[in-house]
């Protein structure tokens, strides 16, 4: 937050995901490690995937993310909820370090319809003719949106609940820097993988039941505790 | 923040209470409302009660946490997690500002044991002298500590399962401006009560009983949101 990568409501936002984390023990539970495997397996897939990165992604995750965007042939693509001029030079500029390349977000030609202008605007060569997208913490709005211009949505995000999980395609209700390190060690192997097999594990994927899974994880572990065990 | 009452870290725990609050639908819960209760009745009976307030609190309720301190004849202590002077002298002009009279805190003259030292400090004449203290959003080692050195402890905190909610003999499990609120309110009718029901209902009242059933509630809760209901 000091360096200006992470917006002062990006701390609360932070606070929030602990407190889902906690509920999960702070570890990737079997649902996550599932919506992880086929999230990689539809990236690698994808014709055009775009991984997006705003300021708690960054702050979090930007080496992890752009290793996984280089093996899956995505390319990244800086997106700020809270974008001014001089926050997005230096959260770029903060990517650009970790990944070791350019990536996109400085110029903003193109505007997603259905939401508020300045959260609609993305990069007509990234997010707008990318067909999977990738987005780790992101506001409920631009995945609904996201959804709505027709691009397959993979969100990371503690919320079981949030609007973003639930306008997700596959949802990862994990920590990020957990799924991030996970994704990157999955997509090593599964790059060599037959693409049909990776085309069945997407096809195969019950999204709304993986998640089901993870609620009533975490609600039996409130229960248990409820009890004392 | 930007004012120096809330230090930045207390965003994230801020952010952390934002989702438990989530998780209770946003709204007073008939165990929260019951732990209220009983709490301002304990507060009544108290000879030396004292209301904590540190940043968050100060932010979020300063108004009625002394507004309820009044009503039940308690000292309000401000007393900072991450201490400087100049911080401590904000949060107590702040905390002044809205309860109309002078607050202890400028000068910690105690030191409380089986803490590290900086967070160990208090006043004398407030909450090393209190019997019952009242801690909103308290950190887990001090409210261990004070419940150590033989205080009834009041804690105001959305997680029913940290360690403040744990170390407390009486655990309200609720958003404190919600909390504060309905404490003045009940205060204000409770003060008028005779002495022996209050006692009644502080010895009638089952803690952990209390927040099992809250946790019971949020299990449910998310139980019924996997099953889309």
């Amino acid at each position: 937050m000091r360096q200006g990568v992470v917006a002062e409501t990006g701390l609360i936002a932070h606070g929030r995901g602990e407190a889902f984390d906690y509920l999960l023990g702070e570890k990737t539970t079997l649902e996550g490690e599932r919506a992880e495997e086929v999230a990689v397996a539809l990236l690698l897939e994808a014709s055009r995937p775009v991984v997006t990165i705003n300021g708690n992604a960054a702050a979090l995750a930007a080496r992890d993310l752009c290793a996984l965007a280089d093996l899956v042939g995505a390319k990244v693509e800086v997106n700020l909820f809270h974008r001014s001029e001089e926050r997005i030079a230096k959260v770029i500029a903060y990517v650009e370090s970790q990944c070791g390349h350019a990536v996109l977000g400085r110029e903003q030609d193109f505007t997603l319809e259905g939401i508020a202008s300045d959260r609609a605007r993305c990069c007509s060569q990234g997010i707008a003719a990318a067909d999977v997208v990738l987005i780790p913490l992101e506001d409920g709005d631009r995945a609904e949106a996201l959804r709505k211009a027709g691009k397959k949505v993979i969100a990371i995000d503690l919320n079981p609940l949030s609007r973003t999980t639930l306008a997700a395609d596959i949802a990862i209700v994990d920590e990020l820097t957990r799924a991030a390190r996970n994704m990157v060690a999955l997509a090593e192997v599964m790059v060599d993988h037959p693409p049909q097999e990776r085309a069945r594990m997407v096809a195969m994927f019950n999204n709304q039941r993986n998640l089901g899974a993870v609620m009533e994880r975490m609600s039996n572990d409130l229960h248990g505790k409820a009890h004392g065990h």
